[in-house]
């Protein structure tokens, strides 16, 4: 009984929370509890029930079935239901005039039976095609009130007294919950996406930071084991910060048809706001999140390139992250000011980060692969002949003292760290390479001369995970170009400020 | 006019051919038209029209609302409204006796008002409430019910009447609806869940397999230009063939959702049948999807490796792709079959593929990075130098043909290629470096001595990328670990065959 009571208190303080910190659905909430006191009173009011009589109940049910959390998808659903009341009400009395015509026989019901199957059959084959899916709702309706027209007529004989009924009462339902959702607190579905896609801006910017500062302090992201998989994935910070705009596409979608049925509002002064360009943004953005998602698989990734390497690129690729993470919120802060930006200079910064970045990779590649002991053992001489060329010349055409830096880091750690850190280091394969089949005991051959190869073998392959983080990150750079295009695009169709006025009523 | 007629023939043709080919929608909008005669048969046959009267046509109603496509969705509906119905009822005549006691004066209306916005606002906030949103058609079919009992109560008097007869008669109509979509050409929300994972896993598996193919034949593909960018993608045959895997989040969900409010059914015989499992293996199988979609950002990027120093590893990345889709296409059949394979051996394939490819990796990667004039011209002999000890230490050690002969193929075709391809080389290399803010035409400084300095720079990463293939493609093979797991906790938990039988009643 105390553990009902805990559950039934521990409920009524997450309830209030909700009720505190999501004052919009709480607002909805009362929205609806008011749009159904005003479609009460068409029955609690003498004058007006003395008119509508039962039929008022239908008021009622178009409000309850009408009312939706956004403006627009009340505007769609009201719409829907009026035209497919309207439409099923004038072929209802076609068809129950039909029917009347076959006379009082056993003719009669058989012929309404087969009007309903015929109409029953069709809407629904409509309500199923592809392109008529967000007049669902209308099919249903249509489907609703010819029943109840053709059940009247074959019952009470008066089918067009009973449509005109039907349309006038659901119009006026229709009216009340519409007005209600526009006229208080309004919540537009224009608005919801509009800071939905900002929103997805900001943390794909985020997340691509915290993916490339993870990495370059080294962090091996755990591996989920399989078993926990999906437990653990949805609590990762990083899949966290993402995954709203991986699902967002349905989501944004809908929010796209809803806001079509809005009329101009708030921020959103021109007439046909192009909504669809929403949805192209935020689809474009996913392409580029897809990116950002291979990045962070990098930080998982079985094969991982020891820290030492990592800090060659260092400076470079953390100023591609921060250059990228830069441009996302740039274009981010553009759509929710509605102002109108140069991409051409945003641009700027993350192509001179990918260039330095590409000649960082050119001079220090070679270092990468000859990163591990076997070479390092086999070809010491070689090591210096063939490096202190490219360094020559470097230091003569350019002056990339952050290279030139790095270079030299590496030489002295490699010298350094060859004998001291071998038992470490293997220990650190372990932990990194976790090929799950492989009992991790085995690993332990890395003492054995023979199989001391593979070890090797799978260092190299780590020194040249580096650069698939690189190129990746590249990648999600590249990537931008398409989102700030389509921000553009936006901006150009949506009248952003700051721009020629012409372009802004097109 | 004529116009009208042929865009008439046409829709005609192709509603003609949906019906032809879409067989089950078909089926679906006859079973709907069927069901709609059943309950019309409550008013068109006299003996039942006299028992439920005017009533009858909530049964009628109720068939159009809870019809869905599939069973699950039908049941979930017509539960929820059978449950909503009921508890609403019981609530109405609770609140309408409440009311009454408040006597005929004007405190009865406003008591009434009262509730009805009460009851309203809270049914609404726990419509909204996320863990209950699957009850979303409880929510509204208990509100509609409640409305019209306490409307009933207000103007006719008698709440318990009409809260009977409305409970029976819709649950009558409740029960035409599911019998007629359970007994008549049944479509099971989790066969459509079934067919659609197991299809996942092919197309998975093929566009995996067509990624590797195009990237062996050197295929650059086209970066759609960002205007066409959103048609583009949607054509786009390697996209769309992994599309539905990445966008079946939601419909996964929601198909497991009303399949587990199914009987066990057909060869989903086992009592509580794991539908959850299913998402479970859709979102692993996702997440390495994750992975594909980066392989496919390889082919399509800014940076790409040429077509030698892709054959360089053409043996290892083949077999590496044709591992995992094998392997795909194996767990993909086990479903489809409901029979449980070892995965411990379905594994051995691909880590042995992935092993060699590590290994290829490494001896090569010297050659990776000095594919390109500068090194060849300024440290020519350090190349023979370098390579030649380990080729020998190979030769020894190992018995790898295939390294040994890539890598004699490598040194011919470089001293082969090295002049004649260089002005071809600098045309390829125009059309794979596509940064789209440079004009092409600047490329052409490739032939100044300084600025030739950052073409070399660009193949460098060119070379480079290929590393990021190879690593790419390994992050698949790992993360298909995951997805062969998930798979045979499926298979336990679902009975699959070939397995042992206590477990398959679990």
């Amino acid at each position: 009984m105390s553990q009902v009571a805990v559950a039934a208190s521990l409920l009524r303080s997450r309830a209030l929370d909700v009720v505190l910190k999501d004052t919009m659905k709480t607002i909805h909430a009362l929205k609806m509890g008011f749009a159904l006191v005003l479609a009460f009173l068409l029955v609690l009011v003498h004058a007006s029930y003395a008119q509508l009589g039962s039929h008022a109940v239908w008021a009622i049910m178009t409000v309850i079935v009408v009312f939706e959390y956004t403006i627009g998808a009340t505007l769609s659903k009201g719409l829907n239901r009026g035209v497919g009341t309207l439409l099923a009400g004038l072929l209802a009395i076609v068809a129950s005039e039909l029917a009347e015509k076959s006379g009082s026989g056993v003719g009669h019901p058989i012929l309404v039976g087969f009007i309903v199957f015929t109409i029953g059959g069709v809407v629904t084959f409509a309500k199923l095609w592809p392109s008529l899916k967000s007049y669902e709702f209308g099919f249903r309706s249509f489907l609703l009130t010819f029943s109840l027209i053709m059940v009247a007529e074959y019952r009470e004989g008066d089918p067009l007294g009973t449509a005109i009924n039907r349309f006038w009462v659901i119009l006026l339902g229709a009216f009340i919950g519409v007005s209600v959702n526009v006229f208080v607190l309004p919540c537009w579905a224009g608005n919801e996406l509009h800071h939905s896609l900002v929103t997805n801006f900001f943390s794909v910017a985020d997340s691509l930071e915290v993916c490339v500062n993870e990495y370059l302090q080294g962090s091996v992201l755990e591996r989920f084991p399989s078993k926990v998989f999906m437990e653990k994935i949805v609590e990762d910070p990083f899949y966290k910060r993402y995954r709203p705009t991986l699902m967002s596409a349905s989501k944004e979608e809908s929010l796209a048809g809803f806001a079509s049925w809005e009329p101009p509002h708030g921020r959103f002064k021109v007439v046909k706001y192009p909504w669809h360009l929403y949805v192209k943004v935020g689809a474009v953005l996913r392409h580029c999140t897809y990116s950002v998602v291979a990045l962070h698989g990098c930080l998982q990734s079985g094969i991982q390139a020891p820290l030492k390497v990592r800090k060659l690129f260092h400076e470079e690729i953390r100023a591609v992250g921060v250059e990228c993470a830069c441009l996302l919120r740039e274009l981010g802060k553009q759509i929710e000011d509605m102002q109108k930006g140069n991409p051409a200079t945003l641009l700027k910064g993350v192509e001179h980060a990918i260039e330095r970045l590409q000649e960082s990779l050119y001079y220090c590649s070679y270092l990468l692969v000859r990163d591990e002991e076997g070479c390092l053992e086999d070809a010491k001489g070689n090591v210096a002949v063939s490096v202190i060329p490219e360094v020559t010349m470097l230091r003569n055409v350019h002056s990339m003292g952050s290279q030139l830096r790095s270079i030299d880091n590496l030489e002295l750690s490699c010298g350094h760290e060859k004998c001291s850190n071998d038992w470490e280091e293997s220990q650190c394969l372990k932990r990194t390479y976790t090929w799950p089949l492989r009992p991790r005991d085995q690993l332990d051959y890395a003492r054995e001369p023979l199989l001391g190869q593979r070890v090797r073998i799978v260092k190299s392959a780590s020194a040249l995970s580096v650069g698939t983080f690189a190129t990746l990150l590249m990648e999600v750079a590249l990537r931008l170009d398409y989102v700030a295009e389509a921000v553009q695009e936006l901006g150009e169709c949506a009248g952003f400020t700051d721009f020629k006025k012409d372009v802004s009523d097109s």
